[in-house]
């Protein structure tokens, strides 16, 4: 039996990252979940306008898109809470960097994406940044045959609804071919 | 050990969706994952402009975002390989409508959420749909005390890297709460 709830976003759980950037300098790490890709190449960051990061990305024009494991959940839920105005929350990680110099990653992260923005759209209480992926690191043991394999990675995945963070389960299916029991 | 491994997309997994628009006055669903969400009132949709629905949601100005269940993952991958241009997709499914005649709802899938068009960003091969979510349906048994639970819903991820459908895991945390042991 449907049921109206209003306007609800639910298109969850979506991946939570922590966004590196410079701002003022400085090393910055922020965590976002909402988030989304535009296209093979790219994806986009929702980030209120009222966050430290924001002008950090705007000026360089690079940013990082770290995911981080299971085991990360504390540090990942304390750089959502905390403000990079108050708190140096690069002194958490073990900070490096690749093709560019504003763009800080975390090699605590299985997965580091270093991304240069190619797009501003303009929300009303939110910068949407869209970003060109232009080098990923991974590491070593997260790879299945050169694949990255997410059940290595174990990140951490967010629902807003039920403000909880989730364990990404067993695979189920496989694109692109398990339809073609129904094209006869 | 890090290892590069080229200019990467890993931005998931990221929740399988069926798309909704009338295309030709007609109802027609795509399946889409490379999702996303700007702020909480609405979401994007990057879909290649080779697909027949685009054309429907440029003159319509409306989309619905279905949520299908593991159950359905048969029917939601088939409609990801099939265009709406060579089938019928909408007979696979219980047809019905909230708020926008223009938009679609798949009653199997337990969530439905309405959309209105409110912005296309043009990417070289990608419209990048954003919606603003008017009305939004959900399966009353996929509710606990109110909230949308999504471990009743049973949603399809979806990781281009290995091209896998995935289950939704446990919960393992809880935002904006497990990072406060940092705050001393």
């Amino acid at each position: 039996m449907k049921t109206e709830i209003g306007a609800v976003n639910c298109l969850y759980p979506l991946p939570t990252t922590l966004v590196g950037a410079h701002v003022k300098g400085k090393a910055n790490f922020i965590t976002i979940a909402h988030v989304g890709i535009m296209d093979l190449g790219s994806l986009s960051l929702g980030m209120n306008k009222v966050h430290y990061t924001n002008a950090g990305i705007k000026e360089n024009g690079s940013f990082s898109v770290n995911i981080p494991s299971q085991a990360m959940v504390k540090e990942t839920d304390y750089c959502g809470i905390v403000s990079g105005k108050k708190r140096d929350k690069s002194v958490l990680f073990d900070v490096f960097y690749g093709e560019l110099d504003s763009a800080p990653l975390i090699r605590e992260c299985p997965i580091n994406m270093v991304c240069r923005l190619v797009k501003t759209v303009d929300f009303p209480k939110h910068d949407i940044f869209v970003g060109e992926i232009v080098q990923t690191f991974c590491d070593e043991d997260c790879l299945s045959e050169g694949v990255v394999d997410f059940s290595k990675v174990d990140p951490i995945l967010f629902v807003m609804n039920d403000k909880s963070y989730r364990k990404l389960g067993d695979p189920c299916g496989k694109a692109w071919h398990d339809g073609k029991v129904l094209l006869a």
